[in-house]
């Protein structure tokens, strides 16, 4: 079953190729060759509850504009993401407004006047849920069984042994991996010392301290004032620019945006201290929040299992490109440059 | 004379802090500070026939938009560099446009028809010069005498020590540096472990063999079609999104946007395959691109010197923020989130 769309693949992949490369160069498919000839299987479905819709105001000429978020799945973040679902059951964030575009940074979004009253209800959540602690319910969704403890495995950093070994590293990290379709790192390098860790000490012979999900582009953070408040999740922005994981552990991460960023990244830069817009008529109207499943036209979404044979060879395609563009495969990949890919459900 | 500036640095972090953390915690200026004090002949110049300075057609509201890029210095990058300045010369982009807008990837500039005639004379550069070989000339500019020669010792990669000392790990080269004020990656792993070095290996034993531009945010580069096609330097892009690191050493660098990158990076997304506009009128006219030195009216630039003492400063505190905002220190940084310090010379 698995050996025809394989071929038809390498067909494609070959005509791209002048004749003589055809001869000498083995075929590499491109990392979205490998999510294309992904099995139907590998596909997990997001549930419609998980989702949040966010409409804008149209724009200009009149085109609607709407934001699709994934909420961050158990066991990241879920206080902040209790009162997400709070706030767009109680529609707070209608009739709110975008009001800060920093380019390469940030879009945030919320009550400009910061004087709209909040729902009852929301949680306080302490600065430890920025990570989570590496105990064995966790342990089990990292590691697993089967292919994921062979996906891990793929993922840590190793010593440089060839061209065929892609690296890692993460300077924020100790390392990497994906849980539930989010990419998320593991443990910090001093802390990891503290352990009694060396350079040469094999990896897998010790346990991870703390995971935590990663300030990739796209994803979603709550708005907070000064340590100790920890934000409600009524004041959210969005990476749009070069990864900032100096944010990592020190905010909360509650999803990311699967479609429609578009709408947000390309918005007009604010002129104000930390590109905040100065003028109220620069703001962008925010129509309605809503999670998934109380919108009746959402169309269904799906990511790549990271747990997958094909996440696996896209990680490893992704670190060394070989698709006829390129003439040096890079040798790694940091985490934000493998995107988890998701795609609206096509049947 | 550095005395007073730092004491008012201080003075002013701790405003912003709690009575009970100033008796606690030792003071620690933010990467924005650090380089509000720096002193004046921490500043280097940029020659104005460094520059590149595009200007798009007016904005919907009329407003204009300049966007200036800095061209790369040598070793890196000239025969390109010498094409541009020669396209700029006879003035072969004027009446082109942005064509292409490929949210989190890049925006690209050029002749939409491909039929334009370019200049004679151009060069014709091979695929080696991608990157540069470490020889003697490259040593004394990166490793050079005094305060550089530190500077990079602390940007290379160590084992994990403790809490204080910053990760510069890069996954996609064996270390990384600053040379002239670009960041610059040196040599692949795999080439290093060619090379004979282990992990444990001390890295100033070894000597890099390569050195080459990074893709960071707002860098410069050069379109070209299919190996050993180069590109000449006519069709131009700039980063808008997370590092796409995979293209270095597959493609030409050739400088950075130092201003005005916001008239790109808020353009619509195209539509069509990698972004490109389907239609003719959602191109944004290019109305001139000319050298720094033919502009009367473009103000003075000048970067903080990667080799100054408040350059190592703040790549320490882009690595590990410990104002106020932050409560966790990252302990690593990677090279494009330490963007080189750039502004408009104010005296």
């Amino acid at each position: 079953m698995i050996k025809k769309p394989l071929l038809l693949a390498c067909a494609a992949a070959f005509a791209a190729l002048p004749l003589s490369a055809q001869d000498t160069k083995p075929e590499y498919p491109s990392p979205p060759e490998i999510v294309a000839k992904a099995q139907a299987e590998e596909w997990v479905a997001i549930a419609p509850s998980d989702l949040l819709v966010m409409d804008l105001a149209p724009d200009a000429k009149g085109k609607a504009r709407r934001v699709v978020i994934q909420l961050m799945p158990a066991p990241f973040s879920q206080g902040w993401v209790g009162n997400i679902r709070k706030l767009a059951a109680a529609k707070w964030w209608d009739g709110t407004s975008v009001n800060r575009v920093q380019d390469n940074y940030v879009v945030q979004w919320g009550d400009a006047t910061e004087k709209k009253a909040l729902p009852e209800g929301l949680a306080v959540v302490p600065e430890r849920e920025y990570v989570t602690p590496f105990r064995v319910g966790v342990m089990e969704q990292v590691w697993g069984v089967g292919g994921k403890r062979e996906a891990l495995m793929e993922l840590l950093p190793r010593p440089p042994m060839g061209d065929n070994i892609p690296h890692f590293e993460d300077p924020y990290a100790r390392s990497f991996s994906f849980v539930g379709g989010f990419p998320v790192a593991m443990t910090s390098a001093s802390e990891y010392a503290r352990q009694g860790a060396s350079q040469t000490t094999p990896k897998l012979m010790l346990m991870p301290k703390d995971l935590w999900p990663t300030h990739c582009y796209a994803m979603v953070g709550v708005g907070r004032n000064l340590s100790p408040d920890t934000g409600t999740g009524a004041e959210l922005y969005t990476v749009i620019g070069h990864a900032p994981r100096h944010l990592d552990r020190n905010i909360a991460l509650v999803g990311r945006v699967i479609e429609g960023i578009e709408h947000l990244s390309s918005l007009p830069r604010g002129t104000g201290p930390l590109g905040f817009y100065e003028k109220e008529e620069e703001r962008v109207p925010i129509t309605s929040v809503r999670l998934g499943n109380e919108i009746s036209d959402l169309p269904a979404f799906e990511y790549l299992s990271t747990e997958s044979a094909s996440f696996a060879a896209y990680a490893d395609a992704r670190a060394n490109r070989r698709d006829p563009f390129f003439i040096i495969p890079a040798g790694g990949a940091d985490i934000c440059n493998i995107p988890v890919p998701i795609r609206r459900k096509t049947q």
